[in-house]
């Protein structure tokens, strides 16, 4: 099945820790890159995973606070060093086009790729979309306007089967439609049913990212049933106060998310640094809901 | 003696690579922190260098460029996290405070410390000083407005000589202005010399950065005699031509640099990162001059 990967280039959260970075994550469909949030050292982070700078279309910003977007800066200015030509478009809230215009223009004047923003607001909309994908937007319950979003393949074309093909000698001009689900009508008027013909289409992988936010079970209809779910845990239940006053979650609250949503799996992330390790986040959200796993940065993982 | 102490954080170029971070160092004079210039991932170089934030006051900007300030948006906003009370002052040139004002009213509204801006200029002038230091700026001659400091510890008081002081039976309200030079006289009129109660006083160490600058004799004069010099040396010899379009040094012209300013020992960095490694600069400039040292990310260098 073609490629849809994703590379964790940081999970930590406010503040930098020697165990994690800034949130930064790259997501590889089809070797087309879309990087989600920019944390400061995200760059870096992108070069020891080896991250092809050159396939990086889109940056889409959850929010302005500076653990996710920090990174920008130094991000734009080098590729302005070192990519000609296409174009990258960040995809962040109004306010924030205007600042990193401004830094952009600051530091980094003369750029030799087309540098485009795009506007979101915290509502549910699709916000960018090609012949492969669409990528929606949700809005979560942070302390600024924050979205989540949605990475989901189109629907595919069917698989032809080559025998059938050759047996009725279909044209290549028809072979298209009967992909994506006609039957063939043969030259003396018999119809061959699609299902004879091809076998079903690969499934449809979709992808979630959702951080920063409180507990917030109104973003269930739009990630039901996505395939991978990343949903930020900076807290355990220890510490549930805390994470309800600073508007984030635990790792119970995330696990209840997934759960709620019949997600295929679960990614915890953007630890609190006062974590020594997951092991906690981790027990408390398999209670909840077994198909859990950590990030970690590095890690890169591929929805099948 | 007192610790005079250079820590590298950073000295690669442009765009930070597996091998270098960009620029960013700490000067610890007794305990007291001064950092000069502040690449993007600085606040996690300083963090795996166990450098203590809170004894943090001062950071010095060289110029406007990325790779020499990007990183001072996170490290003020995490300081904001974490310190409480104090002050921190950011010396940098006009366009700069501005736009970092700009960028912390974004991004880190809410203080728990003082933030100060100091304007400088790309002129020798005397830009901070306490008890125990000056810091100077002198123009350098790069593409934008740059500046190098040099930090000198003032001259320092002399030893007294215990035995003597007892001997002499001298009231302690003489001995400050004996530890300073004074002669002591007696009560009955006798004058007993300075050299006779007091041993030399420790040497005022100095070290000056000299970062990012094209050959410039110029600075020669400021920086004369210094302890320690770091000088930027981006290339070597083979891409001299290369050097001076973009207003860079090569190794052997640091070196001609710290030899004519008779330096105590000279440190290379602000490397390319077309280098693997900087054994070319190293046996380039020691021809010139032997004295010389590479500089790399965790080095810390003591001013004895």
């Amino acid at each position: 099945m073609a490629k849809f990967q994703i590379d964790i280039l940081g999970c930590g959260s406010a503040t930098p820790s020697l165990r994690h970075q800034p949130s930064c994550q790259v997501i590889d469909i089809r070797d087309n890159l879309y990087m989600i949030d920019c944390g400061e050292g995200a760059q870096l982070q992108a070069r020891r995973m080896k991250v092809k700078f050159s396939r990086l279309g889109h940056i889409f910003i959850s929010h302005l606070h500076g653990d996710h977007c920090l990174g920008l800066p130094g991000l734009l200015s080098t590729l302005a060093l070192h990519q000609t030509g296409g174009s990258l478009t960040v995809h962040t809230f109004r306010e924030g086009i205007d600042m990193f215009r401004r830094i952009m223009d600051f530091f980094c004047r003369e750029r030799t790729y087309d540098l485009r923003f795009e506007v979101i607001a915290p509502e549910r909309a699709t916000v960018y979309e090609n012949d492969a994908i669409t990528v929606e937007t949700v809005p979560l319950n942070h302390r600024v306007p924050t979205v989540g979003y949605i990475f989901r393949e189109k629907p595919k074309p069917r698989h032809l089967n080559g025998e059938m093909v050759k047996f009725h000698d279909i044209p290549v001009s028809l072979r298209q439609s009967i992909k994506n689900g006609a039957d063939y009508v043969t030259p003396d008027g018999a119809v061959i049913p699609n299902a004879r013909l091809t076998t079903p289409a690969d499934p449809s992988r979709s992808y979630a990212y959702i951080s920063d936010t409180a507990y917030y079970p109104s973003i269930i209809p739009a990630i039901e049933g996505v395939d991978l779910l990343y949903h930020e845990a900076t807290y355990t239940e220890s510490s549930a106060d805390k994470a309800a006053q600073r508007f984030h979650s635990t790792a119970r609250q995330a696990a209840m998310i997934a759960r709620d949503a019949s997600v295929g799996r679960l990614l915890l992330g953007h630890y609190s640094k006062s974590y020594l390790n997951e092991d906690e986040h981790l027990s408390e959200a398999r209670e909840i809901f077994p198909e859990t796993i950590a990030a970690t940065e590095g890690m890169k993982i591929d929805l099948l």
